[in-house]
């Protein structure tokens, strides 16, 4: 069996719910609906929380990759 | 089907309106004219906003990719 | 006997709990699920403390690679 | 008609007045004599601008293009 | 004679103990078990001391490049 | 006639004085001595001012690029 | 007669003392045993000092590229 990548994670994530953490602090939840090798990543139906909190309903957002800090399953 | 990239969002987003925020904490809005690999943008029309405040007006603007936090349709 | 490389104890930490610390001061511990050259990180069942804190269970997280700064056996 | 690129925007600038604006918030305007892909800059016939004050006379700058934001015409 | 480099001192202190200070002001010192171009190291037996303080013994560390300002045999 | 480049002006600077702008607000006076891609800067008879203050001065000096804002004929 | 480069003023100043000044402030002083094109740095018989306080004898210290701001002759 061959070693997974951490690419491979993000695959499995595609069209499903995940939270983006920012270096900022901020966080954004939505589907994934694209990534690359930069870790440049497209959300769809994204909601912007910060401190927890609810703060933006945004639609259709491109996060610049070297900004996340972490990727994860909603 | 095949997986949708990242930059396929923004060339969507061409000729429409889009906000940019950047990593100081400002936001420019404005119709997104080009885009490259490195998230370099260029919009027209462009107004820059500081804490949801609208503070300038500035017609056609380059931004440099490495400040670029997001870019969301307007 | 040749002299071993960074990665090669990352690979003999594979499948392992590990702690992964981050610029940001957050710690992450999880098994150590996937890594590439960047040092993207994939954790699974993963927690997250903070001043030595469980502050959330995350399951899954992909950590991106120019966040961390130390990697180590749990 | 071919989609139109970041740098096409500097391009049209070339020896018209511009301002470019730095990381550490100041302003530096002048007429556009060169740049490159990195987006480092020379301006000629510089002034410096802090909070929108004239604090300097610079003739001829070389701008790093790491430590830029923003260019527009001026 | 030939001109020495930067990594030939790193790989005289193979397997001997060194410090290694991070950006963030923590040392570890341990024994220098591998490093790269990167220099990504990897220590072993290591221990963090802050501040002159010992603050934990850490076994095996890998240690991410781009957080390292020096290493120097203990 | 073909269009400048950034590093023509740096070119032009050669063997006469100069301004250099770090990022950590210092600068440094002396004559252009060599620069390449990187902007790594070698300025002969060099000076430090602080707050526009002279606070040493220094000979050869050798600056790494990814730490200069901008260089300017003195 | 060729235009100098950057390296050629560090390799004038190998086995000669030189000062390396850093993005955090602190000063190594030492023998120039080695450098590469990152500007990373091997110096001997190394002294830090802090606002022009001696804090360490060092040895032999390795310093990473990216870290410096500075080197010229002691």
């Amino acid at each position: 069996m061959e070693d997974s990548r951490p690419l491979d994670a993000l695959n499995k994530a595609r069209n499903k719910r995940v939270i983006v953490e920012l270096k900022n602090g901020k966080q954004y939840i939505g589907k994934l609906n694209a990534f690359d090798i930069h870790i440049n990543i497209v959300l769809e139906e994204a909601e912007e929380k910060v401190n927890g909190e609810l703060t933006r309903k945004l639609g259709v957002i491109f996060l610049r990759g070297d900004t996340i800090i972490m990727v994860s399953p909603a």
